[in-house]
């Protein structure tokens, strides 16, 4: 793909979503399942979170596409994220995961195993977190991290270039890692994105609203094309709202604002280049 | 009740909610639990939120009212859910029930066969809802919906003016049906209410927050007058935010603002009609 | 201590807090998570809340302070809490206990009496809690409160005065008292903090999340200090945002915006007074 034909799929695939109103369950955590609702709203799509194994099975079968965010782990995740991945899997729908907190306990890193044999067909991350998921899945050697901090990365995007490559092509899918720029890749063609603000590392959730609203594009899109217009949505919405708004509160109100108001036209002039090997 | 009764019963119940601060708990979903809590505060009420079994039946004792939404099922709702609403039935206490995502997995039409026992004064919820709750407990004959897609309603409000009046007097309380327009009726006198933004269905939780009000006004004035004072409210400053803001967010944040600061008197003159049969 | 060395004191903390940006972890409630977390960030510190015990544990020890709110809870508190409090105890870590809802069920009764024998570096709560905590763990006489409304006061600040400074030096540590003024004790210099806005009370997690920011001054500053430096802060941009809000949700957004933007010199000159036995 050439940039012309990926700013065409970007452009079409907000105005599907707008249009369909694809449906997105989610499993995500509770900290920022307000704003990811919101996001996926705003951006076109219709959301629905759970918790429990049989409604995770049960909107698996009904959602266009789902969001799994490994946020805020309950004891019934260790049921409910398996069997949804499970359904997900069988039922060939796309998925986001947003495995956040890697490393964090230890149900974390024994449900991200059972996920590597039903895997998504998007992971989206920080920098940290896609190398991790990488080096837990075998798919790197170990040891290129700087590791997590809580839930902030501790690596710049750059270093997670190789990872996330690898990691697309082990999923059959696309990987998004998110930064000061951000990196989109199925593997074989990659792209480096620029925009967004500041203040997205100053309010929680800018990186669990993104994985959901890559779910929304998700269920109208083909995984490449759904983190690019998600990647490029919030760059374009995030840079604009930055330049106005006061600080991060109202960063966020103008920014889901911009998420909704943005044509199709906008999203699709973002700025990104064709990142070659 | 004629029109101007109506009025003026609403007005008193949102005075009364701003000087006795009635206080309303609830055991609502983690998605839009933010929302319903500032909703009720502006409104006039004092908000506490539990999960747990005996949490549930002591504020059912301590509160003046009670609000129930089946959200994001956790699986300590089994217990908590049953034995909350029979305390609140025993209790004579008024309370709101909310039948959020009815039809996805098995816990929920569990729960809400046990409600059947000891029902809610006040049941709230969009045309799909309404309708299937009215089948589900047997108050109508099947086949009047065309279901829930995921939370959303795939029912305009008119289809469930039929179930909503036999499932009032089935509880002998009232039902409120939100929608495009709004419908609250008790069984014998209904009215239909206007107002309101498209800007609604683009937030999540604009229905739980309605259902959380509604709870705020059922602990200070009867069942069919709390329902009208909530939805006139909501119509009221919904129409009003939705004239001024720029996006979905900042639609939330005018509105909320509205709901504390609206008049009993502006609340009173909102637009509605008496419907008859 | 005197009024300039706390000044000081206050003013460096902010400062730390930006420069270091702390890692706080959190058990809190689901209600207002999402604000404790923006509050925490936007004061200068990392946030990531958990469910889970060897989470709890984990965090404990990675963490430069931690927020344990009693809120929302949820079966398996009943070992995170402990847990995660015992873990925080034997690792001297600086820790704010947030007692909210005491006197709702059994768990938070038998949860308080362990978190007795590993208390809290700090403890920040409404006077009622305060004083429930104290005849609770047998450091005052019983029979000194109104009791808890749901999880509003029945107290004025001052009546937890003396339950504050015993509660202080029993755990070694620091103890703030929010209402309509604020008081901070380490049970020999106690002060008395002007500010803030009635709008504190129309929304819900003021309270919450200054026990969250409150933890993050920790992670840098001693306890005394950090509760000092938080309800300064709290109290000034409150103020400030009270005066140009339209109303509590607005008040939200434009409070959160000063706390991110408040410079440590407004913060240190924010009005108190040292308080005399």
């Amino acid at each position: 793909m050439n940039e012309s034909q990926i700013r065409e799929k970007v452009k079409k695939a907000l105005e599907d979503a707008r249009k369909l109103h694809p449906l997105v369950p989610s499993i995500t955590n509770t900290v920022t399942v307000n704003f990811v609702a919101n996001a996926q709203i705003a951006s076109g799509g219709s959301a629905a979170m759970v918790y429990l194994p049989d409604e995770g099975e049960g909107l698996a079968q009904l959602g266009n596409s789902f969001y799994i965010n490994m946020g805020t782990l309950l004891p019934v995740y260790e049921e409910t994220v398996p069997r949804t991945a499970k359904k997900l899997f069988e039922l060939k729908k796309n998925w986001v995961l947003d495995p956040v907190g890697l490393g964090i306990g230890s149900l974390r890193k024994k449900i991200m195993l059972q996920i590597k044999k039903t895997p998504p067909s998007i992971i989206r991350g920080n920098a940290s977190e896609i190398i991790g998921v990488a080096e837990l899945w075998g798919v790197t050697e170990k040891g290129n991290s700087n590791g997590v901090r809580g839930v902030d990365s501790a690596d710049p995007v750059q270093s997670a270039f190789s990872a996330a490559k690898k990691l697309a092509l082990f999923i059959n899918g696309a990987v998004s890692v998110s930064g000061t720029e951000d990196f989109v890749t199925d593997g074989k063609t990659s792209i480096l994105c620029q925009g967004g603000s500041h203040f997205m590392e100053k309010i929680t959730g800018a990186g669990c609203s993104l994985g959901g609203v890559t779910a929304v594009f998700a269920g109208v899109a083909e995984p490449f094309t759904a983190c690019a217009a998600a990647t490029l949505l919030y760059d374009y919405a995030g840079k604009k709202a930055g330049e106005s708004c006061k600080g991060p509160a109202s960063f966020q109100t103008e920014f889901l604002d911009l998420i909704y108001s943005s044509s199709p036209s906008e999203l699709s002039q973002n700025p990104f280049k064709i990142q070659e090997d």
